[in-house]
């Protein structure tokens, strides 16, 4: 991992943002600048240094990881250690950027506490994050594999979609080949929903067994070497009535649509709208009732959000997902998502799964 | 759920803090308060009003769960719109505690703009979660439950158990089988740490594959009906040293002198402080790297610790973990950890599984 070159590009941001120090808390951003994975650590970007607190625990965890930072392993609250090594620098009027969306408002009093009067604490949104959003070669490699790995696992997922099974069987088949084939973990909690359920956009495996006829949709992503994936199939059990072939073809076609808008120098509204206008056309528009999609990478919901409006211009390396669909409360709904990387011209699709109706 | 007792006593801590009202963000807080379990609500908690606000996905579910709110349908941001609620009261100096252990430093600035010069918004620590340290009848039945599914879960992963089988295959066979029992997920990402790896005490299961001979420490919970199970169990793999046999009894002796000592009105340090001795009369001391354990319910750490010298005292309906541990550098560790409800002489130990030393 190519800690020094990312911890570059946050230090060029410090001076414009009037800032000498940035104080990371946010640990998925701790681990893109530092390399460092362990549960507890904050880590402060300088201009000329960039120490990492943490403690006992992760004595030797924090020195193989976080090459590009010093080490200092604390005995008490790494958050309050850093706002001490900050006062005890005494300098006048050092301003530190504290990320506010991730840090407590309890946490954010510790620290004042601890740096006293020496620094000014300046909330700051997003700064890592944005960073983030353009993924490396290394990064989209391991995005890859995870997509990858999806796929794979749907044909899985797919034997043990029939009628009567309780949606939680899927999901216990899958997570459990998703283990097996190496994955740290699931990026969410499963979602298998079926017949009536499957117009809940967030429908996770129940008890509920699957019925004889319906859609089943099946959304769900591993975490492999820290990455994670994110996609969507929607299947048939039982035969597909023509409304429901019609649903299901307008979203497909919805879905391939966004993707085909999406390439570098396109905005994030853009993409959204090219998936809104077929199922609009489709008479399908209030159906849809969610952003296109959103990045992802070390969390599954990252920078940039692909929605209405959204003035985001894309640029390559991005990683997004592409999940239009539908849902008429009562009836059913289907949902198709890829995972893509954003290229100069076009872009990669990262999910190989099939997209044609399965009917099982 | 009696979320109209759980309300009342909350409102009877409002005016000792000088609170108009509390607003409730963090997620387990609404639910215990509330009954409400979808993933985005803010509550707002008065003398005389109870209003739970939340999204359209959440309509009806809201209105089913949330029983003894007002339920209010926001267009975009729920802790918005739960401002700009207050602010048309347009009460002078009306007094808002938010929960400044959740609530980030970038959602209080926005909630300052939302409700204007008409409230004083004062950060409370805690108040919400030392109510949920003491359990009802409804808690303590559901935590024994998914105490229990623990135990018999404990059984299934002791037979994937062996010589050359990854650590993760142990986990995947025994997170399908909570799947299958009903289990909503599982509390933590599962330990499962063999060999020198049972040294670490948060070893989550690796590739590596389960050594000839040493210790296996198995920790895991599942999440039944939203509340957490946690335990701990070490076996051992081939015939055990007369030194690992040393290891694994004075663990074994410190943990039932530690849940010897569990009684309301102990102190949590004396339960600590318990198990503590032991470890140290056997020349231990140093390796026992922790505390003794912690509160369990709707998350998996909770309020009350049970850490050396902490003063809370204990109360009838407390549920408390008790895992007392040793953890050798490069050789090994021991681990065994029950959840326990303190009771007035006693307490009651929810965790059934046998603590004799296993040897697989």
């Amino acid at each position: 991992m190519d800690s020094s070159r990312r911890l570059q590009a946050l230090r060029k941001l410090l001076a414009p943002q009037k800032l000498d120090f940035l104080l990371v808390t946010h640990l998925p951003n701790v681990r893109y600048l530092s390399g460092f994975t362990g549960s507890s650590a904050v880590l402060l970007v300088g201009g000329r240094e960039n120490v990492l607190f943490t403690d006992g625990r992760y004595t030797r965890q924090a020195r193989e990881e976080a090459r590009a930072a010093r080490v200092v392993i604390v005995r008490e609250n790494a958050l309050i250690a850093a706002g001490e090594w900050l006062a005890q620098k005494r300098r006048r009027a050092t301003s530190v950027g504290i990320e506010g969306e991730h840090l407590s408002v309890a946490s954010e009093a510790l620290l004042r506490d601890a740096v006293r009067r020496h620094c000014r604490l300046l909330p700051k949104n997003g700064m890592v994050e944005r960073l983030r959003m353009v993924k490396d070669e290394e990064e989209i490699k391991s995005l890859r594999v995870a997509a990858q790995l999806g796929s794979n696992l749907f044909r899985t997922a797919l034997r043990a979609v029939r009628s009567g099974n309780p949606e939680t069987d899927v999901a216990a088949k899958l997570e459990f080949a998703a283990r097996r084939a190496g994955a740290e973990g699931m990026s969410f909690s499963t979602i298998v929903a079926s017949g009536a359920r499957s117009a809940l956009p967030h429908g996770h495996a129940s008890a509920t067994p699957i019925p004889r006829r319906g859609f089943v949709v099946l959304d769900f992503g591993v975490i492999l070497t820290g990455y994670c994936s994110d996609m969507t199939r929607t299947v048939h059990v039982g035969r597909p009535t023509a409304k429901h072939c019609g649903w299901y073809e307008a979203v497909r076609e919805a879905q391939l649509a966004a993707i085909a808008a999406v390439r570098a120098g396109a905005s994030a509204g853009t993409v959204d709208a090219a998936a809104r206008k077929i199922l609009k056309d489709n008479g399908l528009g209030r159906y849809f009732t969610h952003s296109t999609g959103h990045g992802v990478g070390l969390e599954i919901h990252e920078a940039p959000r692909i929605g209405a409006g959204e003035p985001t211009i894309l640029q390559p390396g991005m990683v997004i997902t592409i999940e239009p669909g539908v849902y008429i409360p009562g009836q059913g709904g289907v949902r198709i998502e890829d995972m893509v990387v954003v290229r100069e011209r076009d872009c990669e699709v990262l999910t190989s799964a099939t997209k044609e109706l399965i009917v099982v």
